[in-house]
């Protein structure tokens, strides 16, 4: 379906609106705004036509935040000769869609006929500015290819859409609308329109401006209420092309800077240039489709990214869905900071930002449960409130606490940038306050328990002792007992308390087997019958989860993902037996599995398997392997899993103890090489691997 | 606060509307109609005057329900002189209200001084039928004691009234009304006043009747939107009373039969006579209170009996509030069935029948979730379909399935009624299919366990192997063992299925102790620091639920319940040592804790915590010792165990192996006699204890 060049990808046919997958492909974003590629022209609906904001949330109900859609600012519609393209009475031919990666600009183009056999040539492009946060523009071309008539294009900002809330329960669908945008107000003239509205309770105001501009024709006033809009005449002449822009701007300046669509193109197109210098990973592959997939993965990772902003954070879907209501996860902090660390550390920066700015609400989490220190939420959206209200995730699904401490630890080992250390203390042992509280100690049996918990695969029950939660919980306390030894003021109690759950807290494991057991019910669940699935839909669509957490079976990597995270505390043996184990057991219906598979077999030596699961994961949207990519947007963690698995798993990318860098290439079958840059320890570095050999080089120093 | 009389409760004061202990306390009910003892002209607000019908729920939103608060039947207004008592602008003095719980009649009588100091006795009176379900009525007399003024009286059915749905989680408070009637049409005229009305969805029509008259003055249409009303002018001379009745039908014939106040109330009085003869429970304790206390009880347990109508069955805050949505829950079987077992077995067959009516429904809820079989809902509405959708109690709380089989087979032990013999076996046989399918198999060890589950304490987390689900699911088995024993057909493998889950199914004991456990996790738990209580609310008030499942502290009876359900299973020793270990750490913060630990102790020899437990369940509304009478309405459950610890408890009636019953009275100090009427296998005996002995007769003769 999609069609691989080098450094674009594209798509041919055209399709009657609805929560396509292209939709969501084709999104644009530079991390401020985002927007979905469906247009009112095609007759998406009001809650389809989404343009999302960077923390951009507001309420839908008392504690409770929804993202909120915003105006369309790509509003537009064109008529031929009365025939308006893409509705009935007429049909397109040549359809053809193409996102290129380089410099973000989306194009479509296709023939219209209408039912008089009337042929136009038409053409959209837009992109978001990767140079100025708030800017974005389209420009549509118009040729008549066997007639003259006249067209009429009408370009506005349209506040007439609405938000479509997910329900929180993937097997739930919602069909209620909610109109999140109030106090609508616009003007047009001369050129120009502006825009302001409020989100519901006034927490967000809006405000776009456009200019519009045509190559010919008569331009006037044809605002409707919500949408004040320039309606342009011209009268198209055979052959000749006819060109108008919209230059828009996203709570900037009082009108949009000088400049036309090409020039600022060409200034978005610099901004791009410069960020793929350091994300670029070169490949070498007999697949002609991986280069440009992987490049697909990484140009998404980018339009995630906030812009320069500590306040807010990535959502799972980054900015192309609304879908769990635009929160931030732990798939920030395990999945996408990685790619951010290595490739662009003030990324990275402002997301550990971002998390110590919101610790005082984290405070209040861990209060509202009635314990101590900081409690980091499982879905966050304004400031660090929990916006999961279930028990068996919001309540249960702690291990993000440990996830965000071990994320910001990262950052201080890969980066050596020890101006946030001081921060990042407190933040340790805020957090490791928290576990201190949340373990229960056994006094019959000296131990300390972490009852009810859910850990990352989140087909297991609430169970207790989760591997993964309590090793990772571990190394959170550790972490604050190191910023105590280096100075940070705790009480003096405090670090024999921590120490003490460090050696007395409870994970299952099997010495004979040298076997890691997921939690204390693991080993009693029933056993799953894999090969009586009758489709590749996840599994629960068919069985509820109340069924499904009695089973052994696994929605996603658990201790696997664990031993990539700390290698160090486990042996060869002891990795290849938690992989013999609960690999076959596994059934990737979380898109968070196939990377992090790909990455621990390339890390294990099972090939075969490392290059299936990576292509699984690169092509997760593209390809729509999960069946939800148009329903629910870009898998953004998938995204960080896919570079991982080549830069950690493939390339073998490390810093050892010593912070110097080394690599222990590992490339599949059919690559010939591997070239990409990297940041660590404040230098950029070229790593470079062929079957001959690898090098990594600094300022052009081969330094290893 | 609250007056005991022999036969009445009174309360004196006047106080504004509120959500009142004395609006629940003195609400009225058929068990067929129930309305609140709030009132229009106190100022209670739309969703305060609340009247409900036995199985009178609509959906709010898709699947789920609440129950409709109806028209109000008992709606009127007073003005003497222009002021409106109980409004500003005067005052009441003597302001007393009775319930008479012989005959069911609620009156109140006040005198009214107005700003000029006009004093006007009011009285008004009111009941619901118990001898025709459909009819009630109001009087209201006004006598002038000073003046000769104009009074002014309304008397309508009133569909301005509205539902406010309580949230399901008691820590949450919902402040957004609902409309739930639709469509409300009124006619008056000629004495006669006429309301149809639909809810919400149109699943009920409600249709009401009235006939109002009066004794002096006269009368013209005084209808509102929503309200067809007559309007009573009426000279009021100084020491003359003025009587007006309004006479009420409601989904009855088209016109209220004939007959006035005095009459219809006659009437109810012999229903209610009647019944009174079979429940009746006489005490002679030091305690005057006691007596009309505990007659209490059983009078708002009478009055929770659906009206002969094996299609609803008892909410757990009967028809006096919309609490839990007007739900119907366990507490239905295990707490108020056995009073009507003994007392008024067609009533107790009707809750049975209303079990065998909901099996297709219990077949569904079995299937979504994947199992086999039928699975009673946790709270129940229209039909059997589950209306708890939370994870930690919809889900897991399982018990209720094992506890409905307990009691229907309870039903055939008790009342010997053959007749449903084989509608039973199959719920019997359905429910162990669900069993059989809900319990894992552990094939390391060869065991069965039941994962994730939360039993009767609500405090406890979702754990595994529940000692009470445990038992009880195994009891339900050997009642499907025994009907496939007695002719019902079963597949072959079936019976060997149970027998093998009987056995090896898992419940925790210390053989040491002779303790069995709650659940795996409870001998983890953390120690509860129960000194450390600032109040005597409710610990969920201060404490998450994520908190206190942490906590070795249990809400209510667990085990302690079930050695009174399946006293064989235990031994006396083991009886005992649950009672030491439980009972200190129960906080009884459900009101199905205490009447149930007054059993318990009554049978285990604790006269002193026999005694004050049995208080606390007798008075638990009457006193408002939970403290939300007036915000949550009657708490059923509380009654029925009150019954069970009287009759059960201090009495000892038990029916042994053979059928035939035989009293162990245990009387708490301070009482000197004790007499009750009960039904066994189709007998009826009456049962009388003194200081010097005990007898059972039946008609007259003494049987043991």
């Amino acid at each position: 379906m999609i069609e691989y060049g080098n450094w674009h990808i594209s798509a041919s046919g055209y399709r009657a609106h609805a929560p396509q997958h292209l939709e969501s492909l084709f999104c644009q974003s530079n991390g401020y705004i985002g927007s979905r590629a469906a247009f009112l022209q095609d007759g998406a609906l009001p809650y389809e036509r989404c343009t999302f904001m960077a923390g951009g949330f507001d309420y839908i109900s008392p504690g409770i935040t929804d993202i909120v859609n915003l105006p369309d600012l790509f509003h537009f519609t064109a008529t031929v000769a009365e025939s308006t393209p893409g509705q009935s009475g007429g049909h397109y031919t040549g359809f053809h869609q193409t996102l290129n990666l380089k410099n973000g600009l989306y194009t479509r183009g296709a023939v219209w006929t209408d039912e008089q056999g009337r042929e136009t040539a038409i053409k959209i492009s837009r992109f978001i500015s990767m140079a100025d946060k708030h800017l974005a523009a389209l420009c549509i071309e118009l040729t008549a290819l066997n007639h003259e008539s006249e067209a009429v294009l009408l370009l506005g900002l349209d506040a007439g859409v609405l938000n479509l809330p997910v329900h929180d329960d993937q097997t739930m669908v919602n069909h209620q609308t909610v109109q999140m945008l109030k106090d609508a107000g616009g003007k047009s003239g001369q050129g120009l329109c502006g825009l302001t509205a409020q989100s519901r309770t006034g927490r967000l105001t809006i405000d776009m401006r456009c200019r519009v501009t045509q190559s010919d024709g008569t331009q006037e006033d044809g605002s409707t209420a919500d949408c004040p809009a320039r309606k342009l005449t011209v009268r198209l002449k055979q052959n000749q092309t006819v060109r108008a822009e919209k230059l828009i701007s996203v709570n900037g300046p009082d009108h949009p800077p000088p400049g036309d669509f090409t020039s600022w193109l060409e200034e978005s197109g610099k901004a791009w240039a410069l960020r793929w210098e350091n994300a670029d990973i070169e490949v070498e592959a007999e697949d002609p489709q991986l280069q440009a997939a992987l490049r697909y993965n990484l140009f998404q990772l980018m339009q995630c990214r906030p812009f320069d902003d500590p306040n807010v954070s990535v959502g799972a879907r980054g900015l192309t869905h609304a879908r769990y209501k635009g929160c931030y996860f732990w798939d920030t902090e395990l999945f996408i900071q990685p790619f951010f660390l290595y490739t662009n550390p003030a990324a990275a920066r402002d997301l550990v930002r971002f998390r110590l700015n919101t610790l005082p609400d984290a405070r209040e989490n861990a209060k509202a449960l009635n314990l101590e220190g900081a409690r980091y939420p499982w879905m966050c959206a304004v400031g660090g409130k929990e916006q999961c209200h279930t028990w068996d995730i919001g309540r249960s699904e702690i291990h993000i606490t440990a996830d965000v401490a071990y994320a910001a630890n990262e950052y201080l080992r890969v980066t050596g940038d020890n101006s946030l250390r001081d921060e990042l203390s407190q933040l340790f042992v805020e957090t490791a306050r928290y576990w201190a509280s949340r373990f229960s100690y056994d006094g019959i049996k000296d131990v300390y328990n972490l009852l009810f918990v859910k850990g990352p695969d989140e087909y297991c029950g609430v169970s207790s002792n989760n591997a993964y939660t309590v090793i990772l919980a571990r190394h959170n306390l550790q972490l604050a007992l190191e910023a105590a030894e280096n100075g940070y003021a705790v009480s003096p109690e405090e670090p024999a308390k921590w120490r003490e759950i460090i050696e007395k807290s409870q994970v299952g494991y099997d010495a004979e087997r040298e076997l890691y057991i997921q939690d204390d019910d693991f080993l009693r669940l029933e056993p799953f019958d894999f090969g009586g699935r009758e489709t590749d839909a996840p599994v629960y669509r068919t069985l509820d989860y109340d069924r499904l957490q009695r089973f052994r079976v696994l929605k996603q990597a658990d201790l696997i993902l664990l031993i990539l995270l700390l290698p160090e505390l486990f042996t060869e043996s002891q990795k290849q037996a938690i992989w013999s184990f609960y690999e076959p057991t596994t059934l990737h219906d979380s898109s968070l599995s196939f990377g992090i598979h790909a990455w621990a077999a390339a890390v294990l030596g099972k090939r075969d398997k490392a290059m299936a699961y990576f292509n699984k994961s690169l092509f997760l949207d593209l390809e729509n392997i999960m069946g939800n990519t148009g329903t629910e947007g870009i898998h953004a963690a998938a995204l960080g899993a896919s570079w991982q698995a080549a830069v950690f798993g493939f390339a073998g990318l490390s810093l050892g103890g010593t912070g110097v860098p080394s690599l222990s290439p590992r490339l599949p079958d059919g690559w010939s090489a591997m070239r990409f840059a990297f940041y660590a320890n404040g230098k950029r570095y070229r790593a470079e691997m062929t079957r001959d050999g690898w090098s990594i080089r600094e300022k052009g120093e081969e330094i290893l």
